[in-house]
């Protein structure tokens, strides 16, 4: 009986395995008796499994994101004279949404920030209070509140005497233009009219400058219904390009992105990287398939997740994508 | 040879040990022997190590916060009449300032919230969008839209007519009144005239109402500037009483809560209950420690992170403290 | 046209959504106005969502797995006559595999463990090195060495002159039975005849033990291959019993216990506890759905991972479940 | 009084800072203007902060490691003569022990593994079962088990006919003799005598096979006690060599490497790469500084923990020094 029950265990652990033969990646590192060839070693990436498979992913999905363009597609029955085009088709390409927590302004992934928003090589930016005041705190360091009250003043008076409605993003965008420092980001940002996002601006040392500002000179408004019709707009008049979301971290900068694309049933590329994990239900550690489930992402996009402290990862990945394409 | 190099290593593994004799807690779990008594049990958790230890100090933590009165402390030279009179001085009591995100409200830590809210025990409420609109939804449903729109047109029209300047806090309130359903904790929070800060009020559902209304009906302004003077109020204005932070998650309630009391330089309680990690930089998983060298929390401070899911932490912890007490 | 693209914006974000009515669990926490009942509250984390779920279904596996009688099957035809004896058939339960690394012996729930153990609530153990020596040595403090030297001593006599073939769980069996305190788990396995294995013996101060042993007293063996066949025979010897794994924590434990019932075509029911991720492929991480998908679970079973240390989830489940029903 | 207040918050909130010139790194990133150098590029992530600067130090902690010659030590008073040989004393390096967690095996990190065994850039090797069958599997596919059954056959002969003690490590030595392809780790191992300890043989397809083989052909003995004394004589008998761990992932292998080196008063380099976290209080996530309390870790030691997945920062790794270097 000992030997029927063996058998029997034999044949349980021993059930013959279906191939898989072509139907997976094989699994295969990057031998290294080749030499160091970064080029090699990164596509190699893509079969070595877990999170370097995820990080060669990337790479593909943001190359396919800048490859694309609107001459790849069919013309549509019903679109302009405008749209049909060739040499206009050629020149529509995906527009690209950069999320980033505030951490990453604090790190010297702001530099991979700035490059990419110096060459308009990004559309959009989300980002929280820190990722905003950190940029121009290291342009101006203890002296950033004598700098700042003086452009409230006078964002107040033109508020007054200009009616100007200020919202977070064209406060953000005034804050570069008077930074005119090109290690900033958002001088950058200016230059290049990419708007900047941040509807909880004042949750930071940008707040409480406009704690104190607000006795000193009350009467400053700075309007977040604007600025989610201007973001939504964003995503919502995107047509007839794609939309793209590279999002470093997670919290607001990533729900405003994902929440956006929705408008226009999805973004068609995208990309995370965060080490935030599912388990809590938190928006944070989501990944791009319960976005899908939201219609923040179409059914037919190429998404990932990387799991990996985006100070490792995003500048490799924008040194294998943005930057090896100049 | 041999020999001596044995006795080095002996000596090297036995080295003598200082004892900790009195020292530290003596490592030791529950004895399930004496039947199953929660209070007990809760109570061994002090001594069982890891997080289980650092749940049993939260419930101290925040017995200490609601233990505390003005009367316990000496009364200073310079203060007022009102604040020497002994009725007057037992009837301060710490102004506790809850946070949480989104992902709680969508679960049933809204009902624990909820109850916190109704009884007045928390003093001032900070959460992202998706904690005030995950709230009305779960009593509204599918007719979220049809019930908000006119509300909306409605704050418009005060604004035009009676000049009222609205804040998230504001809109925040109106809703809770208008939900008026005793299921939300956003309409207790109306009732006890709590304050519920939610700078970036537009990520999420609302925005997009918003942003419908602002094609609609434009017009709408909710301003930040004013909700930043109110919030860091809430800190600044809380002497002669302590004030105590918990918060649950990590993101923008945890950094608005803890920016807020360095304004006053630093809360003197502190319970974080996330999963939250420091390597990677976020102030969402910063431990207390870091706050502390911000001034964020004052150096004498009780404080304490559980690294543990709220959803099961926190009904346990208001188990053992706040209900504990009715 | 912006008309048109609203009201295409307008249909995207109001798709009419399925009711999901009767199809899934209603999301509802505990309601504290009915005052602190622990033995309801436990019971509304099922409804509370997140890791308050998964704990709740927890509770929920292990009761079934301590309910489950071979009475509750259907006789089947070809099974022999003890077999069909009622009686018999009551009497045979659900046998237990209880796993946990060692840091949960150096914690608080070592005392959760010995309650188990000296119960005989469970039936196979299998830990770290770790798991061993903390259990011995929180009895012996600094007279460890003092105490194991002859004894391994006397194990080389019984070596030599009786032919005893030592394995770890022989071992780990006779130090159970030497140390002689109602304080140590390995001493109530042992009197309860509760296989506990640990194949990586030696990796830690029993393995330092043995080395300076070998110097002094050369030749004692410990065999692993007899204890892989006492591990896997334990779980392919288990019918018509069915198998229930409660794993706290990764690594070898978990993997060992999981491979044996791999052997019987997988386990009846499963219970993680462990704060691992499944980013990295380690099996530490794995979700009992890759263990059903190598058949170390089967498909029918009733399985949960609880994201929680243990330290605070495993003395609570214990509470609501083993200890519930003395 | 309000303006006493604020005055007040504002000295509160302005404090001068002490300034940190030339006390710590300058956070910045790498700037793409330059265009893509990967050398540079690496280099630059030391001062970019959080993991980048902790992957950055491990290039440096690993080149350090690999600099190291006898000749850079003062010549001690009591020394041999040949330790006063200069060319004797340039030829003595450090001794690095290498271990690694099952997964990297069943990823493309094998081919990174396999490259620093076959050119002896390691001199100890440690990982799991899976960590060894994996990598037998990869070269053998489902003939695993015709191929290893009539090993272990001719192994027991040997025990029985020449009285050999088979131990862990010297089975691992075995098969990878006969598994005979430069493809595999093991192989190479067994090429350059490099020991691969895993005292946790059993656990896995190794301990299934073993299994089966003690019904066919009971007896073969394998001895962890033996075992346990190389390990440990690896680190005691270094000496005048420094040694070095680098380790992927934690468990076993982290712990075994680490234990063995206190028997030598701690390691003098140490690299930890993985995602595991301190608050459970497993060896897995504690860090190097936790080890130098125990003396795994010298507290001269230059150490660092990278908290990211090793299938993308150990061919980084690796490539900016092992494999930089030949």
């Amino acid at each position: 009986m000992e030997e029927n029950l063996l058998a029997s265990v034999h044949s349980t652990v021993f059930k013959e395995s279906e191939s898989l033969e072509g139907r997976c990646v094989k699994i295969e590192g990057y031998d290294f008796n080749q030499g160091v060839n970064y080029s090699l070693l990164f596509k190699s990436m893509l079969s070595t499994g877990f999170q370097a498979s995820n990080f060669g992913d990337a790479i593909q999905v943001v190359n396919e994101m800048l490859d694309w363009r609107l001459a790849d597609e069919t013309v549509e029955e019903n679109c302009d004279g405008d749209e049909r085009d060739p040499a206009y088709r050629e020149s529509i390409r995906c527009k690209v949404f950069l999320g980033f927590t505030s951490n990453l302004i604090s790190s010297g992934v702001r530099d991979t920030v700035r490059y990419l928003v110096e060459h308009h090589m990004v559309d959009v930016v989300v980002t929280t209070a820190g990722g905003i005041e950190e940029d121009l705190i290291k342009c101006l360091a203890p002296t950033f509140k004598d700098w700042i009250i003086p452009i409230f003043d006078q964002m107040l008076k033109e508020q007054i005497e200009e009616k100007v409605s200020w919202t977070p993003s064209m406060v953000i965008a005034r804050l570069g233009k008077e930074i005119n420092d090109k290690r900033s980001y958002l001088y950058w940002a200016y230059k290049n009219n990419i708007p900047v996002f941040c509807p909880g601006l004042t949750d930071g040392s940008l707040g409480d400058m406009l704690y104190f500002h607000s006795f000193k000179s009350p009467g400053l408004i700075i309007d977040i219904v604007q600025d989610i019709r201007a973001m939504n707009g964003e995503a919502v008049h995107s047509s007839p390009r794609k939309t793209g979301m590279i999002i470093l971290g997670g919290g607001l900068p990533k729900h405003h992105i994902c929440n956006a694309n929705m408008m226009r049933n999805g973004a068609d590329y995208a990309v995370f990287i965060n080490t935030g994990q599912e388990f809590d239900g938190s928006d944070s550690g989501a990944r791009p398939d319960e976005a899908v489930s939201w219609g923040k992402i179409r059914g037919s996009a190429k998404t990932v997740k990387v799991y990996c402290d985006a100070t490792i990862a995003f500048p490799l990945l924008v040194a294998e994508t943005f930057a090896a394409r100049r």
